[in-house]
């Protein structure tokens, strides 16, 4: 996309780096109170330079949730395809998720506000679903294998499970101090064998 | 404050009533994208109505966020009194947290998305982050204790634990299939124990 669309552009900006900025600014201002003129303020540019790369505000919108939705599905595949018991399938999507969400940060910051109120916004938010769905099967398939403990109900399992894994766009921050791939090993030490240290016998 | 402020009030509304439909259309809108016009439309009367109760919107937003994060103090208050390990204590700021959250659902959420734009809001960011650094204390008093692994770093699973709690806003509905005190068991039982199912020997 980047490449194709850059001969389209005004100087400085791409399609790609236009949809970086009006990501940040949708994730500062929420994206119902961003509008078509915030953006041109904040890039320097007229509100039809930015109607060179995109059709709307909606379609900005659409291309982002996507890069977030489009990473999220790469790894629900790769999981789905796997041939191991399903509590390492979840570990996989699990530590998966973590760093897509590491990698494409503000565009998992956006998707994880977006509530409904758009045919954009619903279409996501029906794409999540279908990955929570992955995620609760997985969970109702390990506790079957008995690998996972029956006395927590598996939907909130689930919903615990990716709460954990989601709250990371509330703190980090990439170049910190916590690495991604460390990152992920915390989340599914806690997740899968929680704080406590055990005893021997 | 609802029982001698009920006398100031039109017909319909008490400083209660009108504080708990403002949460609500904040949560909705979003703090900065509603204005006192607004809520005197969906209150179905006017500003100088509301500027009965309240002096300003910053207002309703303090009362509000307190109303969360006295309830979290009070926890804060009996964990730090109490006299048991610190793995013990920590459980108990868990679940206590839990229960204020689903007790104060709406106050809670609107507590989990203040940035910090306003005094009233920095201040509501302070004392969380007061209640964040106890948190973190007793992650490490607890790992000190040998009581909580040491392979992960004490602030990320601080972050990671409380992330789990505050998710519990995003899906959790009063009244539904989900219990809270079963709900806190479950948050407890993954954190501290684990999802894996142990084997003996």
């Amino acid at each position: 996309m980047t490449a194709s669309s850059r001969g389209r552009g005004r100087p400085g900006y791409d399609a790609e780096s236009l949809l970086c900025i009006a990501v940040e600014v949708f994730n500062e201002r929420g994206y119902d109170g961003t509008s078509m003129e915030d953006l041109a303020r904040r890039l320097g540019i007229t509100k039809s330079a930015i109607y060179h790369h995109v059709s709307s505000k909606q379609e900005l919108l659409r291309r982002a949730v996507d890069r977030a939705l489009d990473g999220l599905d790469v790894i629900a595949e790769e999981t789905s395809s796997k041939v191991e018991p399903a509590i390492a399938r979840l570990e996989h999507l699990v530590r998966g998720s973590v760093q897509v969400l590491v990698d494409r940060l503000p565009y998992v910051t956006l998707l994880l506000r977006v509530h409904g109120n758009s045919p954009v916004e619903r279409r996501a938010l029906h794409r999540r679903r279908q990955f929570d769905r992955l995620v609760a099967d997985l969970v109702k398939e390990a506790e079957g294998d008995g690998a996972i403990r029956p006395d927590i109900d598996p939907a909130a399992t689930a919903r615990l499970l990716f709460g954990m894994v989601n709250s990371i766009v509330e703190w980090y921050r990439p170049g910190g101090p916590a690495d991604p791939a460390r990152l992920a090993d915390s989340v599914c030490t806690v997740a899968f064998d929680g704080l406590r240290v055990r005893r021997a016998g």
